[in-house]
């Protein structure tokens, strides 16, 4: 894909207001945010100035794929290659096209607090600009001034633009075919890590070519009966059990469509749920859509989070209710801002997109949680995702 | 897993020669390699002294997992849940055990140049201690000194004890379940992106409890046809491209068993190979003998690159072997040392794992290349995959 025009000015304007002439950016979630190439292997290069000018340094390896994509503006450099020398290589392209775009002694913006990161297409080794990246900046660029941007990077991401929603929709619709796989598939005999696998490869196969996506990959983490009272956990492991008729099986997918991200949760119960557990979803349902309700431009986070858990307190169940109701996705499997929680004061702007996840996990019953993402914009939400929430 | 008191022995003495009080670590592949403990959603810490104590920092909702595994010394924070303050718990901990292991005045080795990562458990979202991680640490314990302890991990890495090589075998065993799967479903009519989901469900499938791994995962890559012609790139799309008769077919493959890696490739021509196709691969998997039979103890890397270049040279397609011979493989995807490249006058050294990967690919025609992990042992070499390698 190109960048949208809208993404540039808007990330144009972001460098203007903190005195920045530029971004030089590496971590793979950045570089498609800057510049609209998702790295296949995460070593590119992005340099974006305050005036717009933009320029991609590569591995050769990735220019048959970076032209059929559109990409234009960028050089490359050896790579797994036995006349691979790339440390030669990007500091002379660097140093070019510094000198070209007037910032060698510039004031230049890059990552240098990187915690948590987006794998690149090659998500086996993801890569990151650590302090071997900075002292490489550094000692191309001795005239520069460097600043940490991983704030202002942060802030310009949370605003997604109409073209950027519609890549989560995308990647939205793609999880789409695994939580359609998951609910064909929950039965009596099966096991959680045999779903996995199935959702998993579904959304490969019917990802791949889905709205002209180069990869699609599916991270689904299954649980099951009385396992799901845990399933609010993020180090959840999909284990070898065999499903159980009247068991609860919960899914959470993470989907990632050429590098924009999809966060889903669907549960479904073996051969249909029981009053007990029926009544306990349909107030985690309209949990969610008070919270969808609520969610408008500029009302506090903590409000749509309090709209969902007021739902869920009323019902009697709310010290079940133990995590956060939304966070930001797109760019990543999580994000911040924004932050549906309790206490947060920030305002929802026009652009975010964000989960919506309550949930309700009862000790030695089993836990329930439906999660969808949903764009903020001037005329209410968004629903990026509708697939089936029958139980 | 319970770490190998060979491991703690080595890692204290590699600390005490480099003058280290401590290692302070949180990047996901080192947090195993000093502690055993592969971390689920890469939020832990790891405390080891020169003098052997060994410390875990875990996520709470990780602590079930831990105790299954037979961790036991480890203290927890709140994480993912309403009452998490993360950073105020992992301070007072990071502090409490600090004095408790007399340390809080010493000189501690972190990471510090990270750039290239293996991920936790929760593979979507890998995470990295970054210049935030370096700067709490400073904060919580200031009157240590900070080294960067990168290239110490790294040298201490690449000399796997026996028990590690036997958890890489394990690994490697894993992907043979996707190797054969690929083997099984090689046939005109099915595509890459299918074969890639099957050989990556079989690894989930079938690895998940096999010989007690919690959770394997594999990374296929699939490229069919003339497309093998580009099959050494480290970037390569697995596209939905159908196999025709006669198609080469080349899986790259990457698997994880908590926190183990495995790197094989095999080739497979739909149909059967016809003379010259099976001439090329003959050649290259004679290079992969010729290097397996040069890897000793003591012998120079490059020795072990010109054995497998030499027998392809000689064949007269030396043109085509255009990348190197092997690289360490365990604890990462990638990692160094060994290297086995031309020029590379290091001398092989026990308990080194390296790839031997020969590769001939012809524009125009497709290309072939065979890849196994061998361990270096004072007996020659243990192949740690033989799978059957049939063209």
């Amino acid at each position: 894909m190109r960048i949208d025009s809208e993404r540039i000015n808007r990330n144009k304007s972001g460098m203007n207001k903190k005195g920045l002439d530029a971004l030089i950016c590496r971590l793979p979630e950045n570089v498609l945010f800057l510049s609209g190439w998702w790295p296949l292997t995460g070593t590119s290069w992005v340099i974006l100035t305050a005036d717009g000018q933009t320029h991609l340094i590569l591995p050769k390896c990735e220019a048959i794929e970076a032209q059929a994509d559109g990409i234009t503006d960028f050089s490359t450099f050896e790579w797994a290659h036995l006349k691979a020398n790339p440390l030669e290589e990007i500091k002379s392209l660097i140093q070019h096209v510094a000198k070209e775009f007037g910032i060698e002694k510039g004031h230049i913006g890059i990552e240098e607090n990187v915690e948590y990161i987006a794998p690149p297409l090659n998500i086996g080794e993801p890569s990151v600009p650590g302090w071997w990246s900075k002292q490489l900046l550094m000692e191309f660029l001795p005239n520069a001034k460097f600043s940490n941007a991983t704030d202002l990077l942060n802030e310009l991401r949370s605003l997604k633009t109409p073209s950027e929603i519609e890549r989560i929709r995308i990647a939205n619709e793609i999880a789409g075919f695994g939580l359609e796989t998951f609910r064909a598939n929950v039965k009596p005999g099966i096991s959680e890590i045999e779903l996995l696998a199935l959702v998993n490869g579904a959304i490969a196969v019917k990802g791949s070519g889905y709205k002209g996506i180069k990869s699609a990959r599916g991270f689904a983490q299954v649980s099951s009966g009385q396992g799901t009272e845990n399933s609010w956990r993020p180090c959840l492991i999909t284990s070898n059990r065999i499903l159980q008729r009247g068991d609860i099986a919960l899914l959470e997918l993470a989907v990632v469509a050429d590098g924009f991200w999809a966060d889903n949760t669907r549960v479904v119960v073996t051969g249909g749920p029981d009053k007990k557990q029926q009544e306990i979803y349909e107030v985690v349902r309209k949990a969610q859509l008070a919270a969808n309700e609520a969610i408008k431009i500029g009302v506090k986070m903590s409000e749509v989070d309090k709209a969902a858990r007021d739902v869920i307190n009323e019902a009697g169940y709310g010290k079940y209710f133990i995590h956060i109701t939304g966070h930001g996705v797109g760019w990543r499997y999580h994000e911040f801002p924004p932050l549906l929680a309790p206490g947060n004061e920030a305002l929802l702007q026009e652009g975010m997109v964000t989960s919506v996840e309550p949930g309700i996990y009862i000790p030695g019953f089993g836990g329930f949680r439906v999660e969808d993402n949903v764009a903020v914009t001037n005329n209410g939400i968004i629903e990026l995702s509708t697939f089936n929430r029958d139980l």
